[in-house]
């Protein structure tokens, strides 16, 4: 079995073309695999193809995959080391070798590192820092003055924080203040928010591990200067940072910065400070019930065989998909009002993660990588993209994301929700041979439910856990370092020049910009 | 030049087998077009790319297209009678065949069909159905009495209201009531609202096409039996039915309905009496502006040329993307939040219309057709999935869209918006060589940029309807009836089914349905 530093990447592995191989004979032309067939001859299908982990069921049975499939893959995860490299992850080994750091946020979910000697000293402070992180959630909960918290901050120090406290209280009703979330540098959204806020009933929280996030600077600055116009003269009562950089938050003027170590990536960050504002919403029981549920998760990830380990399985089902299958892209839609700003947080996940080109040891890989995610909340989807998925050209797998219960009372909604989820589920792989062509549906195409017995903290904590697990894991396999951006960075450089070719009245400023980006500028500057 | 009911479809064309070619040899392989070299060759070419249309300029010369590309693609337009078929629409001829009816959501927006004879009965109640409906605006914004609007609808009757709600809300004060949507069967959505208001406050306005909407009928019917639990006794006064089916919504208890034709399909309504919530929202003279800037872009339409007409050129740009170079998706990103709805809007817009297998003779087609359209407001998405867009393994085509002035005074914020939007497309397309593996950009990937003048009604009018025609011209060349949309209909007949299989404790209610499906239901009883 290979090590992590030297694993084979998964075309490197012996069952590759094996499993190409298997997919061109079996899933291609005239004999293709077809679901109902295969329902057909296999009375265990349901079941072999079902999967339990904490707090999640999965039925991955409606799927275009078949025994034989399933085995070459979990082969193929063997080969790659796949093991190694999870369990090199989770004892905090430095496996982001382009940033040469370890990779952290699975101890924030109390993850003892299995070999404390390899962890970086920064570990110990996890349980430092969330202790710091949830008495100030208390004490802002406690502080009856506060009736609005707004998070500052964009990508990582965004879309999850945004996402958990959108699901958490649908779920629930919370006693605490109410949380905002404000994140583009379009400053439209800013001032929207400041027209109905307070300066002395207002609690900013300026998220962003470097401490220098264009969007998340400008909009700190300017609800700074608006707290200060409206008269607010306390600054330090009502801003807070949530940082890796507490130096630069201070030389901004804010003096309370709650700290994380540079291990925990942006879009892995909501189980760390980043999360206050979930923390605020829902209690410091509330998130230790989301730590704990995505804790149990990353025993499952660590504990189970391959074959039984629903983020593995998922993750090559992914692979089979992408490079075997080759679809470019799946859908996600989550039956679950709390749970719409799913598909954003997973195009960051996965896409973020796997989008690239260059393997860890910075060769070009020669197969394609992280599929686009999108979709939107069911069942608004039925009535929007649907008719595609049914009956466009394109084979597109659906993942339907469900809970068991609803925590509202109004009658019969729940049901027709469950039921309307699932017969699209059913309804895509029948099909239906149709009276007039416009009416044909062909049937056979993909998806997978992912079911969750309600939507509680630790559900949702787990659910988390288990799409970063699979987008590892995918990664893993296909050599590829998930835990840097590097992409991020080129535009961020533009942008200066951009800016500065707006502002000027000098029409030499466009001289070093091409001639498109030229005539925009033109363009913006007429008005 | 071939009729619209007589035209050939896109690979029927003469020119399609030298587009094709063209594609093949000057856009594949080692010596393929490269944008650098492209702007390198031809100092024109900004110049060349770029279309005045009303209310929007568009940039195109960052796509991988070069003057041969768009000289056959015009000349397939032509070929394919798209001028005669354009020009049906807008007679009101009965060009949705499947459906044997007109397609008249554009003479909502006071276009004159230039055939009156042949124009459907229908149209001529337009003008008194829109009066009706800005009467009713005009009298609910003067109402004191009404602080909260619920616009009750899903699909088309969600999508296009809500945004422009949203877009138009965020660039101007509004002096009218609050206006919510709610969609999904999830009551969850629902009851958060309903916690916020008063019975005798609310006004819900009803919005289904055939009243008979399985999601819109389950809120109206708890949105009722919560108006009426809260003592509210006056149903007449607070719901509001917006349908082409009155009796039903007689029948359903409402007396007031807004009525529009059938021939207005449901993701095009919004100009319509579904409209209501956008003309309470911004009064009469907003709503009037949105269609004059809508009947601004159908003049472009109907009277300019194919090769500088923006919407077709947009659509044949689609077309190559989809059918010559094989890209799968296209990412939207508006750089406004207040049209951070558009991916959402243009998903049921573009796929709904066009994800289709069978053409309007009801042949199956031997290409591919409608793309998946994805994407989040910028400059949200740079630190999320822009990752992929700079380093992935896949060219996904990038849309910009960017208003050249902003309605807040926050300052900053709204030129470096803008040098993002700008610095993302210049980063896309020049690349970067990279000192490291990881930090190599290849560069060369495509971006549109629709600029607007500001977030005005016009301005939004226009893009819809920009959108509109791009739909259709781009159904158009591929044969397709754009207006149907008859893969919405099995999951339906499915959910009752299922309906019932959750609903009885006989496990023979499972007997009917697939193994899966039963397993489900089965988790699903459990809890």
């Amino acid at each position: 079995m290979a090590t992590w530093q030297d694993r084979p990447r998964c075309d490197e592995a012996p069952s590759w073309a094996p499993l190409l191989a298997h997919a061109q004979r079996a899933f291609t032309g005239k004999d293709a695999f077809d679901l109902r067939a295969g329902f057909a001859a296999d009375a265990q299908r349901a079941a072999r193809f079902s999967f339990e982990a904490p707090h999640v069921r999965a039925d991955l049975s409606k799927n275009l995959i078949d025994a034989e499939a399933q085995r070459l893959l979990t082969k193929l995860a063997h080969e790659c080391g796949l093991e190694s490299h999870r369990d090199a992850l989770l004892a905090g080994e430095p496996i982001n070798a382009s940033e040469q750091r370890a990779v952290t946020h699975v101890a924030w979910r109390n993850w003892a590192p299995a070999t404390a000697e390899s962890a970086p000293a920064a570990l110990y402070s996890i349980a430092d820092w969330r202790a710091q992180m949830l008495t100030l959630a208390d004490a802002v909960r406690a502080d009856e003055a506060i009736t609005d918290v707004v998070n500052i901050g964009i990508g990582g120090s965004d879309l999850g924080p945004r996402m958990v406290v959108q699901a958490l209280s649908a779920a629930q009703a919370t006693s605490g203040p109410r949380v905002h979330f404000v994140a583009n540098m379009d400053g439209h959204e800013l001032a929207a928010l400041l027209r109905q806020l307070r300066p002395e009933q207002t609690l900013f929280l300026v998220a962003s591990k470097s401490f220098g996030t264009a969007e998340t600077m400008r909009n700190a600055l300017s609800a700074r200067a608006w707290y200060q116009a409206q008269g607010g003269a306390d600054v330090a009562r009502h801003f807070v940072a949530l940082s890796a950089n507490p130096t630069a938050a201070r030389a901004f003027g804010i003096e309370r910065c709650l700290g994380f170590d540079e291990g925990v990536g942006g879009r892995y960050s909501l189980w760390s400070s980043i999360g206050l504002s979930i923390a605020i919403a829902v209690g410091r029981e509330g998130f230790e019930a989301l730590l704990a549920g995505a804790h149990a998760m990353d025993r499952h990830f660590a504990e189970t065989p391959l074959a039984r380990n629903l983020p593995v399985q998922l993750a090559l089902l992914d692979l089979w998909y992408r490079n075997a299958l080759h679809l470019a892209s799946r859908c996600v839609v989550p039956y679950l009002h709390g749970l719409r700003a799913l598909p954003a947080y997973l195009q960051q996940l996965e896409m973020e993660s796997n989008g690239k080109r260059v393997d860890a040891h910075g060769r070009t890989v020669p197969f394609a990588t992280a599929a686009t995610v999108w979709g939107q909340a069911g069942s608004n989807g039925q009535h929007a993209f649907f008719q595609a998925l049914h009956q466009g050209s394109d084979v597109v797998p659906v993942e339907f994301v469900l809970s068991a219960t609803a925590a509202h009372s109004l009658p019969e909604h729940h049901r027709k929700l469950l039921a309307n989820a699932l017969a699209q589920a059913r309804a895509l792989m029948m099909g239906q041979p149709g009276d007039a062509p416009e009416r044909h549906f062909p049937g056979n195409r993909p998806s997978t439910v992912l079911l969750l017995p309600d939507q509680s903290a630790q559900s949702i904590g787990a659910l988390l856990a288990l799409y970063e697990h699979r987008t590892f894991a995918l990664g893993s396999l296909w050599g590829i370092n998930s835990f840097d951006q590097w992409g991020v960075e080129l535009g961020k450089r533009h942008a200066g020049e951009i800016e500065n070719a707006l502002l000027s009245p000098d029409a030499d400023a466009c001289a070093a910009l091409d001639a498109s980006t030229a005539a925009l500028v033109g363009w913006l500057r007429q008005g």
